[in-house]
């Protein structure tokens, strides 16, 4: 057990796992460019760095065979404090009944948060697009003087991942969802359960009435006190250390879960047909990501925010057609990732 | 003036300038497969006609010369009947006091509408997507009995058009304003300032602090009642008559406004980066109408909403690059399209 602060323990885990997954996806492509580093500073407390690849000028959309493994991809750490609002206090209470809360005041607590956030699209249609972000919240007693830190009165961690295909390999998602559910498993035998459905329930798009893809686990809230989708009496990690050891060992589950899957499928060969199917997808991606999910929308309405770091989750191109037949043709390779997606399954 | 009721002369006005535009786009371009027609009818009460254009085959998106004029396009109207719940009830009386409402009501009133809606995408990144809209809304007494009407208790009218070009040619600009300017003079010279001013105000990206386009007009709830936007004492159309003759001038002006700046960009060739540059553009497209436009919004929150119409107005292909530097350049085609939506300008 560390003696140093939680805060510090996971900025350092989350420091040392962006630059193995950085280098795990540049070591799959030693021919591409290298991910662009870019070190931020926020002017109201914080700093971050975002790992970036792109390649703006490689447009021929159609080619056979891939340019690059990867179209776009970031993986983003940033480590934030400053001050919280009444209405957010409020709103967090609901689940950390150890912050005070007084209607009347109109005073900010304190407020710290680590977290490591990473999307990657890769080029291929084989290849599927995968999400994670595991993150640290803290919220300290006001007025701990200059430069002091105040105690802590309320913690928790929050994140997950999960795999959008454009094209369903079973075994791909057996993998993913298998490698996830290991590492959730000897926490406890109801946390992967009871994580898959949350992921499921979340990465929803009622409009279409189907999920962006197919899953994975997402959790928030997660500390001593009672949690909402875990049951009072459930084996699981209660204390923060052994929260942390939960969290670390899912964000180390990221590269065996999603590279053996880039690897098998980031050479694959595709068709015109196929490339259209993926960009249509990914409207499906943005759809989500501008008008439901939570961490974009909260962004996009911060005064202040880091734009090109809220929308970077986006893909490089999507499409939309009207009344398009791709994914309606019974018994096809697209009409097979529709069923997943309007009917989530069990993989591990 | 006519005797027919406004309802039943708003239908036949938006069907007859949805096959006078139609007919336009498809002259232009007599090479390019037809508009695909599709009558619908909406079980909770209603019918509609979508004419739309696409391509999807077409994928070579950097192809110099255009294959066809348009790329992605829908010139929709829809004629709606229903029931209004009473949240609805209690925003639109904001703005149209004639309509009863008790707060402790839960009735609903009936309501109808007829609109047209169009958004035009075309191929060359020379030539602009524009967007237009005219509506009549009207709200009637309940129980009327088994298929006759209810007095009308409220009524008004609503739309405008707007044009979004990749690339900045002034004289465009100064065309279509110009064409709608003179549309709307004849109703009063205050008119145009305040529509133009409101539809800079609507089309706006507050996380991108820039407009979606270089604007047109915008205007909402137009009656006999006082408006919002125009002063008591100014001159204006006043009664639904008038109001209507309006409306019908400006939807009038849709074609020459439009078509002929369509014409002179059309078949102008285009670079791979001039694409680059649209896809881009079209990406803040999406942003607008995802995160901001009302009716989309409206629309996605609609249970049993035709999905496919709302989203028909998303472009057929969009990008997002991560700090990009097209537009950044000084003096370059791209900053000077960021000049005037970072900051409207008077164009008529």
């Amino acid at each position: 057990m560390s003696s140093k602060p939680m805060r510090q323990q996971m900025e350092e885990y989350i420091l040392d796992l962006q630059d193995k997954i950085v280098a795990a996806l540049e070591n799959l492509d030693p021919n591409a460019p290298a991910f662009k580093r870019d070190s931020w500073v926020r002017a109201q407390g914080g700093k971050g760095i975002s790992c970036v690849f792109a390649m703006p000028e490689a447009l021929s959309v159609d080619a056979a065979a891939p340019v690059s493994v990867l179209e776009k991809a970031g993986v983003n750490i940033s480590i934030v404090h400053g001050s919280l609002p009444p209405a957010a206090i409020k709103q967090m209470r609901v689940e950390h009944t150890s912050i005070p809360y007084d209607p009347e005041s109109t005073a900010t607590l304190p407020f710290f948060a680590a977290g490591i956030s990473l999307v990657i699209h890769p080029r291929s249609p084989h290849a599927p697009t995968v999400h994670a972000n595991y993150r640290y919240f803290e919220i300290t007693e006001p007025n701990a003087g200059e430069g002091a830190q105040g105690k802590v009165i309320a913690w928790w961690f929050g994140g997950g991942c999960d795999l959008t295909p454009s094209y369903l390999y079973e075994e791909d998602a057996v993998h993913f969802h298998k490698t996830i559910k290991d590492a959730c498993d000897p926490y406890g035998p109801a946390i992967y359960p009871a994580f898959k459905k949350w992921c499921d329930e979340y990465f929803y798009i009622p409009h279409r009435q189907e999920s962006r893809g197919i899953g994975g686990i997402f959790f928030d809230d997660l500390c001593e006190q009672k949690h909402q989708r875990l049951d009072d009496d459930a084996v699981r990690p209660r204390n923060a250390e052994d929260i942390f050891e939960f969290v670390k060992h899912a964000g180390n589950a990221f590269i065996p879960s999603y590279i053996p899957i880039l690897e098998r499928r980031m050479s694959m060969l595709s068709t015109a047909e196929e490339r259209r199917w993926q960009l249509i997808r990914r409207g499906r991606y943005v759809e989500f990501n501008l008008v439901y999910d939570r961490g974009t929308k909260f962004g996009l309405a911060t005064p202040g925010a880091r734009i090109e770091s809220i929308l970077m989750s986006l893909p490089e191109t999507a499409r939309w057609e009207y009344m398009s037949e791709m994914g309606t043709e019974e018994g096809s390779k697209e009409a097979k990732l529709m069923e997943v997606v309007k009917k989530p399954r069990q993989w591990a």
